[in-house]
C-alpha cells in the first residue's frame, strides 16, 4: 500500500471497533491528515537483511530504508513500535503490506503471536469478534487456492468483516483482455480496505503493494512466497512446543521444491541454538542457497537418511509431500521418492512425548492415516493456526496494534 | 459430525442468540465439558428402520444404535426431546448431521416443519433474523448446483449468519491434488461452525459427517440422498393442503431415475391413509423396491397411464422432468416418454380446486407455461419452502430446539 | 419487477431502517395492502421519448405508459416524487427496476446523483453504512464480469446488506438443462430482495424484470444495455466538472462498437449547449443513428481528425479501447486503428487545467500510463463513482427517496 485516501470516507467509529485503547508507548508518533493517512514502510532495527533466496527473479527489498509513500506533497515518518502489542486499536503497526516472511524480524514475530494468541480466545459475539465490522477484504485470487482464500475469509468474518471473493481472476476479469496488474489493483482498492491476493507470478505481491494505497496480503506468488503459511508454521511450534529458541527440527520429504519447508528453514534462523536436520531423497534434496544461509547465521543443521533416528531426536517432525509434477517424465524416480520417508506409527513410537508431526497439507501418503488420532499429529492443528495468524495480521494491518 | 471443540473457543451468548429460552424438558440432559461438547446420534423410538432402497452402493445405517463419539477418553448420552420445539435455543436437536431423509421419523418431521412455519414469520432486523449471528457456514460443493447452494446460503443469512463459498471444490480444492475427503472436512472445519456438502459420489455426506466436529448437510450425494428436498417435498403438501394423513398424490413423468420421487414415495409411507398413484411412460417406471417397500408398509398405490383421471382423484400432481442423458443414443424413446404426460390447462381443468402441481424444477415443457398463473401452481412456492426447510434445519443442528 | 409479496414475510422496521423520515410530499400515494406491495413503473413527465437506437432487437420501451402490475385483481398507481431526495426512508422510487439508461430524464438523473453524494459521505460503522441490513442481494451473472460484480457487491455491503453470489450462471445453474430465464428468476427471487443481473443476451434484463416481484438491476445484457456504468459516465462529468450544461466531450476510440460512448452521447443529449467531437479512426466510426439522434435533440456535434485540437478544447476527453476482436481476420486495420489516437503527455499538454480524462476501463495503451499521476487523469476515479451510483441505486430501489 503507498497511501491511503479512504480513512476520510470510511473514518474509524474508535467507540465501535476498539475494545479498550491502548496507552501511547514512548516514541509514538501516528501522522493523520485530514486528507488521508500517509504510510509508510519501516522495518525495525533487528531486521535481518533478506539474502536473495527465495527465488532467482525476486529483487531483496531494503525493508529498512523507509520506502516512503507521498501523497500531495506531504510524507510523514511512522513511530517506533511498543514492544508489548494488546488488544486494542492503537499503535500503529510497522507494516503496510504482508509480501515476504523475511520482512519480520524476531520481535515483530513474537509479537504477532501474541496477538494470534488473542484471536484464539475471542468468543463468538464478542466485542471482539466485531472489530473489523464495516471493513470490506477482496479476496483476489489469480489461480484458484480454496484452502487458502477459505481462512482469510473466515478470518475476516470471525472479526466482524465482509469479504469479496474472485476465485478465478486470471481467467475472468480484465486481466483477459490485457490489463495490468497495476491498473486492477487501482480498481479494486475503490471496493474495499484490503486485499489479499493470489497470484502465479513471483513478485507479484510487491508490485500490487508498490500500487495499492490499501493493505496487501500475500496469498502466494507463484514459486515466490506465502507468508502466512510461514508464520502460521513458526507460530504452531510455539504454540506447541512452548518455545522456538533450541528447538530440533527435522524436514523431510521433498526439501528441494517446497517453497514451506525453505521458508521455516529461513524464519528459524532468527532463533537461537536451533538445530535442523534435512531427511530427503537424493533428487529432491535441501539446496545450497539455504545451508549456506543457516551456516552464515550460525545456527547447526545436517543431512540424513536415517528418519527414525533423527525422530527420535528431535521436537518437530515436518514432512512434505513430494510433488509428482516435479519429476516430469521420471515416474521411476518419483515413485522411489515418494515411498522412502513414510511418517507412520514406527516413526511416532521412537518420537519423543512432546514432539509433533507437522505438514503444510494436503497430504497423500507421506503421513499414514493411523498417525492421525496420536495427539502428537499436529497437522490439523496448524492448519487451524493459520486462521490465527491471518486473523491477527489483518487487525494489525487494519487497526494497529 | 463426530464431537465438537469449537465451542469451547466460540461460546454462545445466550442472551443474544435466545429471544427466549425453553424450559428443560424433563429427561433433557446436556453434556458439556470445558474442552468441548461430545454428541452422538441418537435416533427416537418411533423410527423406521431404513431399507437399502436409496442406492446400492450405500449401507443402511441405524440411527438407533447411538452412534456415539469419543473425545480425549469422554462420552456421553445426548438428551431425549422434547416433543413440542419452540423458537428458542434449548434441548439439543436429536441429530448431529442431516444425512439422508430416512434418519427422520414421522413425529421429528412434524417437529421440524413447525420450525420452518416459525422461519416463515421472522422479519427483517427482529431478533429472530440474528439467531445464527456468529456463525459461519461453509458451502463446500464438488459438483455446482447453483439453486441448492443459494437456497443454503439465503437461509444461512436470513438468519444472520455468515458462509463461505466454493461451488467447485472438485476442480480448484486440494481433491485435485489426491487429498482424500476425510482431510478436507478437517481443515475445512477449522474454519467454519457446519458444513453444507455436495458431493458426485454417493455416500461421501456421510463419510464427511463421519469425520468432522461439526455438523454436516448433504446438499445431494450424487444418485443417493438429496435429504433437503424431500424435506420440503412433504413440508410443502403438509403447507399447502394442511394435512399429510389421508391425502392422494400422483407421482408423474421419470418414476424411475427420480431422487426426488422415490425419496417423496418413501418418506409419504410414514403417514396414514395414504393413496401413491404411478403415472409415467413405461421405459421409466417406478421400480419394484419402492413398490414393495409400500406395500410392506400398508401403503396403497397404483399404476396408471390415464393422467387426466388420476389428476381428478389427487391432491397433489407431482410433475417431474423426463431426463434426456437417461436415454444414451434412444433419443427416440426420450422423444416418446416426453411428450407423453404434460401438465396443461387440460389437466388444470379436471383438478380439485384444493389440489395442487408440485415439480421440483428446474422444469422444461412438461408443465406449460400458462398452468404457472393457476394458484395451484405450488411449483415455486415449494422452492421457497426450501428456504425454510434449510434455516429451520441450520438453527436446529447449530442452536437446536 | 412485477409485484411484492415478500414484503409480508420480511416487513420494515423503518426504526431501524430509517436514520430519519422524510416528510411525504404533497400527492404522494403509497399503496400496501396487507397481502403484498403493488407496484408500478411511472415515468415522469420530462421524460424523453427513447429511440430504439441502442440496439436493433430492442424494443422501445414507452416508460410513460404506466406499465401496471395487478395481482389479485389490486392495483394501484404510484406517486408523483419528491423533487428533492434526501437520506432517507420516504417516497417510494418511481422504477422498479433499473433496466436502461434511458429510463431517466434529467430531473431523475440529478435526483440519483445527489443521493450519489451522501454515498460518498457515508461513513464507516454509522447509521448511513446500515441502512440495507437484512436485504439480500444476489448478483446472477450469465458471464463473468469481476469488475462490475465486486463494486454491486461491495455497494450493498456498504450499506450492511449481504450478498448471495454466482459469477457462472450459464454453465453452472439450471439454464444448462434448459430451464428458462423466467422459471430462474421466479426461484432466485424466493432467496433474495434484489437480482443484479447480468446476460450475454440483449433484452434478458427486460425479461428478468417483467418475471420478477422484486427489483432487478441490469449489469449489462449483451451487446444491449449497461445502465450504471451510464449513469457512472455522467456522474464522473458532474463531479469532476461541476456541471452538464455548456460542457465539451470528446469521444475518441472505437465510437463504432463501444456501447459506453454511444449511451454516454444519448445522456448528454438530455442537457443544453452541449457540444460533442467524435475523434475516431474510420473503420470505427459513430454510427448515424446516435448522429442523427443528436441533431434530432439540437445537440451540436462534429467529428474530427485532429486529437490536439479538440483536447485542447473539451472538458472532457473520453478515451476507450480498440477492441481487436471487431477486427476479424484484418489485424492489420486493428493496429493501425489501435496505435491512432493515443493520450499521452503530448494531449495532457494541450488540455485545459479543470478538464479531465475518462475511460471506462480497462485500459490498454490507448493511454499511456505516465498519465496516470496528473490529477486530470480522471479514470480511477470514475470506476469508484462506480460505487457510489450502484449504492445509490441499490439505497433507491430497496428504501425508496
Amino acid at each position: 500500500m503507498a497511501s491511503s485516501t479512504t480513512f476520510s470516507t470510511w473514518t474509524f467509529n474508535l467507540n465501535i471497533l476498539a475494545p479498550k485503547l491502548s496507552k501511547n508507548n514512548g516514541g509514538e508518533f501516528i501522522c493523520r491528515y485530514p486528507n488521508g493517512c500517509f504510510k509508510q514502510t519501516l522495518h525495525s532495527m533487528t531486521t535481518s537483511s533478506s539474502a536473495d533466496i527465495f527465488g532467482s527473479n525476486e529483487k531483496p527489498v531494503d525493508w529498512s530504508r523507509g520506502n516512503l509513500s507521498v501523497k500531495n506533497g506531504v510524507q510523514c515518518r511512522a513511530l517506533e513500535v511498543g514492544t508489548k502489542p494488546s488488544f486494542s486499536v492503537g499503535n500503529k503497526f510497522q507494516f503496510d503490506d504482508v509480501i515476504e516472511a523475511q520482512q519480520f524480524d524476531r520481535d515483530t514475530l513474537s509479537a504477532i503471536f501474541d496477538v494470534a494468541l488473542e484471536m484464539e480466545k475471542i468468543e463468538k459475539n464478542s466485542r471482539g469478534s466485531q472489530i473489523l465490522k464495516g471493513y470490506l477484504m477482496a479476496t483476489l485470487f489469480y489461480e484458484p487456492s480454496t484452502r487458502t482464500r477459505l481462512s482469510f475469509e473466515s478470518a475476516m468474518k470471525r472479526l466482524g468483516g465482509e469479504v469479496l471473493t474472485t476465485e478465478n481472476a486470471r481467467e475472468f476479469s480484465s486481466a483477459a483482455k490485457g490489463e495490468t496488474l497495476e491498473d486492477t489493483i487501482r480498481t479494486v482498492e475503490g471496493y474495499c480496505d484490503i486485499i489479499v491476493m493470489r497470484h502465479f507470478e513471483n513478485g507479484a505481491a510487491r508490485r500490487a503493494a508498490m500500487t495499492a494505497n490499501i493493505p496487501v496480503i500475500n496469498a502466494g506468488d507463484g514459486p515466490g512466497q506465502h507468508p502466512t503459511q510461514a508464520l502460521l508454521d513458526v507460530y504452531t511450534i510455539q504454540r506447541e512446543i512452548g518455545k522456538l529458541d533450541g528447538i530440533k527440527v527435522g524436514l523431510v520429504g521433498d526439501l528441494a521444491n517446497g517453497r514451506t519447508v525453505r521458508s521455516l528453514a529461513y524464519l528459524l534462523a532468527k532463533y537461537e541454538n536451533v538445530k535442523i536436520y534435512f531427511v530427503s531423497p537424493e533428487v529432491v534434496k535441501m539446496k545450497v542457497d539455504i545451508k549456506d544461509y543457516l551456516t552464515s547465521r550460525g545456527i547447526e543443521w545436517e543431512e540424513s537418511s536415517d528418519l527414525m533416528e533423527v525422530a527420535s531426536k528431535c521436537d518437530v517432525v515436518y514432512q512434505t509431500r513430494i510433488q509428482r509434477e516435479r519429476f516430469g517424465e521420471r515416474i521411476d524416480l518419483y515413485e522411489e521418492a515418494r515411498g522412502k520417508y513414510i511418517v507412520n506409527q514406527d516413526v511416532l513410537n521412537v518420537m519423543q512425548k512432546h514432539a509433533i508431526v507437522m505438514h503444510p497439507l494436503p497430504r497423500l501418503d507421506e503421513i499414514t492415516v493411523d498417525v492421525d488420532v496420536d495427539p502428537r499429529a499436529a497437522y490439523f492443528r496448524q492448519a487451524k493456526n493459520g486462521l490465527y495468524i491471518r486473523m491477527a495480521l489483518l487487525k494489525l494491518l487494519l487497526l494497529g496494534w
